[in-house]
């Protein structure tokens, strides 16, 4: 075991799922079997069709062969030998597979055996079946020989190994969360968005609930970056084609943006970015070195064309909100800016609830100097901008890795790579450093000499797109939001009818103070009252009866069940109030 | 005097400058000479271009010939006649005139004279020209015979006429007011808001500053009705163009609307309204009357196609973002709804500054049973709405007149009447009862017996389009917004060198407290620094200098150079966060 990877166990599972299937099904063909993320398939043509109810049965035929230790065997043959044995077997696939292998100059191929089945594969592969203990077979799914409809139909079997049974178990685990608190899910439970055929895809109606979220964070975000020197602008998300096309995004966007409409002369297009917009702000006026860096930020409305079948929810969708903001500074500025929006992020992250290097990290992503088509050739920048932001990574202490070939066409970048419920990372945002849209937009400032000089622009998110971030919160949490995002907050609960005065009390004096807040007047029992609080995940529970009548004060349960006792509410809610994140 | 009206010494003057005119100019030709809003015109074929040099010549003659005291004198002749009578005269464009109206089968004709002068008029007119007083001659513009490029270019000349001269003084003082107070030209001075070519027409780009004044009024109104129980949601600004089929409004709305965008099989267009994105919200979920008044909110973008000639900065602009609201109701719930609304809009346009029955008041905006073309069929219906809204304009004491065929095509609706910085009344905003959406849409409700019913919807604004409000306030105010409202509430003032951390200490405290604040730390005059807040309209100017240092308090001056003595800042600025609207 310790000498195999994880990926080299998982092909080895591929194996002896497909060594399993030949046993129970002797006239399977078979397809090719790969390993993929926390996992492996196998693709196999049945005689007769099989449905996933004899997933366990292959599984438990994997576990015999399993404990009977049989090693992995590589062998060599020429081509032609080759070709006929897989004829001979009768595994057209595999024929086909060596024959295009022949085509492409291959004089001979491996195989691989363990025990009666012989597999075509490269390996490498573990010592002996005995080391494969912690896998499972997930599910099945129709598919096609290379993946072209015009071939043959297989069918392919899902299956996930791992180095030992509490690994399989935590992801047993995070699969099962990952479908629990998957956002459309959640969503609907609480009440927070709706799409609508008649609508449109991908366009999100927020209810009243999930716009409170979506307000918070967007009050939040301002309020912060104004304090911190922004400049809060409001542009519209939609401009002429032209200025996409002189900022030189046209050509790497226009498939994945909205067609244009005719107005009178004008061809409009719905934006896909909010950078040019914002030159154009910056380019209305001259500016002088005495006010950079100039940092112009928007919750900035974009549109962009998903394919049907990426969109999932409020994760990804078609139009959506970014926490966007271009720096325009000197090039001696960059490091400095680049350093302050770490922070921030830093900052926003954990008012959000995201720890640092455990459920976030950076990523440096880096152009190739010899690729022109696909990066803006100026190497002389290009080192300049990947050495300040390694550098700027490297001084702050900030977690990160680096990562080829990930920048955009104008320049490096950071990403910010957050790990989704699954526990795998994902690109939430990025900030780049831009030396090519400040010539193309011939953007300038005089310096201490009055002379013209070009700024670098920091293109730069801080909360990322409102609409992901809700999303991802919804799926980390499962819609158990911080108090200060959550839609309601309180659920006051009075115990009887004769409670219900003192209850709506106590609701007004919270919603006096701004805090998100309702009675539950229903005619339930009390356990009826907490439970339906609890599903709707209400933070806190403000429960009134005789007692907390006469004395004036409340008793509070959390949504964990635990009982916080009696309070005082003006103490109370002076304490919740430090936790909100501008309070 | 006391028997004409405006109107009618309006046209008479009319005459009086055609007079003057002939008296100086003989050969000129006559084109027509009507009253409009606030004075007249009259267009001329002069022989020899003139220019607005020589208007105070004319005005002068005018002058004189009034003094004359000459009557106004009718005189009738049969058409033949009066074809040939101006013929002879030369006035090829009133003798088109009268052929027009002999194809139109009118036997005679009658015509005007005053002294020499006699025109082609069906009056009526003052008694003699010494009742024309308070006149002016305002400008002169270039034309079209009957307003087509394919007739003779003409000379028009307009002028204004009031009852005396103070009400003239009083006019031409607006007048100019409105033209120094224009939205464009204060959003220019105080940096608000940027139009761009390279953007699109129409669609304004707010700087911070404007955007603060936009999201000063954005967060007010929101919070303001979420106190008030609205379901404040987000909705796209798109959708499906059958959606806008469905509701009714596209064959109404499609030539204000912008083109329809093909993504994959859908067809979408940008949204001229917001109802059906909440109506296919409410029909989400089964609604029972317990709901009801169900009230979704939204601060909604809107797109409508204006002719690029009516574009006027932030006045009237292609995308907008209305205040939008629709209520859903039983109809005995309706009049309850929308006495509320009114209060609302009273509240609402108190905060802004505006006072009922001065600066706005209520029009009454009914339909027309026999346009069925115009208006949806339901005369019961129609009865029924008219009623309920005049009811409760009159139960509300409610400033408010009637207009006939004003009412939208699924009904009646209350107009909000602003007045302008003209003096003009315009429609800002809506409350409009619609009978014919929930048939459309088939929204219903499960009455208390278990029914299903059919609700009625209350479409509504509070602050109208936020763009609008925005315009509308600084042409009123020519940039000296209510300090809730100003981008920058202080000017923060060090009178030497010395006083700039005092200073710094003093603005932090401000921003600590959410005010808008700055320090004008140039190493200028203090008269000089004065000078530049009040150009910024700032309201308040901290004065600190040796003495204010020394005491820990500030020295106040406003925009009205009042010296407001000295302050304790924290009690200065309790006092102030007194005014904001939900402070």
């Amino acid at each position: 075991m310790k000498h195999s990877s994880l990926e080299t166990m998982r092909h080895s599972t591929a194996h002896l799922l497909a060594a399993a299937v030949k046993k129970l099904y002797p006239n399977t063909k078979l397809g090719v079997g790969p390993t993929i993320d926390d996992g492996f398939y196998y693709d196999f043509s049945f005689e007769k069709p099989i449905s996933s109810d004899e997933l366990p049965k292959i599984e438990a035929k994997m576990r015999e062969l399993a404990k009977d230790k049989l090693p992995y065997t590589k062998t060599i043959k020429k081509i032609d030998e080759a070709i006929s044995f897989v004829d001979k077997e009768g595994e057209t696939f595999k024929k086909e597979l060596i024959e295009d292998l022949q085509k492409e100059g291959e004089k001979e191929v491996s195989f691989y055996q363990t025990g009666e089945f012989i597999d075509l594969c490269t390996g490498p592969h573990v010592d002996n079946t005995s080391e494969l203990k912690a896998f499972k077979l997930l599910s099945l799914a129709a598919t096609y020989w290379k993946g072209s409809e015009k071939n043959a139909s297989l069918t392919r079997i899902y299956g996930t190994a791992w180095e030992s049974d509490s690994e399989l178990k935590d992801y047993l685990e995070r699969v099962e969360r990952s479908k629990e608190n998957d956002n459309r899910k959640v969503g609907k439970e609480l009440d927070l968005f709706v799409f609508s055929d008649v609508v449109g895809k991908g366009l999100p109606m927020l209810t009243s609930k999930g716009a409170s979220i979506r307000r918070e964070l967007e009050r939040f975000i301002v309020d912060e970056e104004i304090r911190r020197g922004y400049e809060h602008v409001i542009t519209p998300p939609l401009a002429k084609v032209d200025l996409y096309k002189k900022s030189g995004h046209y050509p790497y966007y226009k498939d994945t943006m909205y067609p244009t409409m005719k107005v009178d002369e004008e061809e409009l297009i719905l934006r896909p970015m909010t950078c040019p917009h914002h030159f154009i702000l910056y380019k209305d006026k001259l500016h002088s070195y005495r006010e950079l860096p100039l940092k112009i930020a928007e919750v900035a409305s974009q549109f962009r064309y998903e394919k049907s079948g990426e969109l999932s929810g409020l994760m990804r969708v078609r139009m959506f909100t970014l926490t966007d903001a271009h720096i325009i500074c000197t090039k001696e500025q960059a490091k400095g800016q680049i350093k302050e929006v770490l922070e921030l992020i830093d900052f926003v992250n954990e008012k959000i609830g995201l720890k640092k290097g455990e459920d976030y990290r950076y990523r440096l992503s880096l152009g190739n100097r010899s690729d022109e088509k696909k990066y803006y050739k100026d190497d002389k920048s290009w080192e300049e901008a990947e050495k300040v932001l390694r550098e700027t990574l490297k001084e702050t202490d900030s977690p990160f890795f680096e990562a080829e070939n990930e920048a955009a066409f104008y320049g490096p970048k950071i990403d910010v790579q957050i790990k989704n419920v699954l526990g795998k990372e994902e690109t939430a945002f990025t900030i780049q450093y831009d030396f090519v849209q400040p010539k193309r937009f011939e953007l300038t400032y005089i310096d201490e000499n009055g002379k013209e000089k070009e700024p670098v622009v920091i293109h730069r998110s801080s909360l990322g797109a409102l609409e992901r971030t809700m999303a991802f919160l919804l799926e980390k949490t499962g819609g158990k939001l911080p108090f200060w995002l959550s839609p309601i907050q309180f659920a006051v609960i009075p115990i009887a009818d004769r409670h219900l005065d003192y209850a709506q009390e106590v609701n007004q004096k919270l919603l006096k103070n701004k805090l998100r807040s309702l009675v539950n007047s229903k005619s339930e029992p009390l356990g009826a009252k907490i439970r339906e609080a609890q599903l709707q995940k209400i933070p806190y529970m403000l429960i009134l009866g005789d007692k907390e009548q006469a004395q004036k004060n409340i008793s509070v349960r959390n949504l964990n069940g635990e009982n916080l006792g009696s309070k005082d509410l003006e103490s109370f809610t002076q304490e919740l109030k430090k936790e909100l994140p501008n309070g």
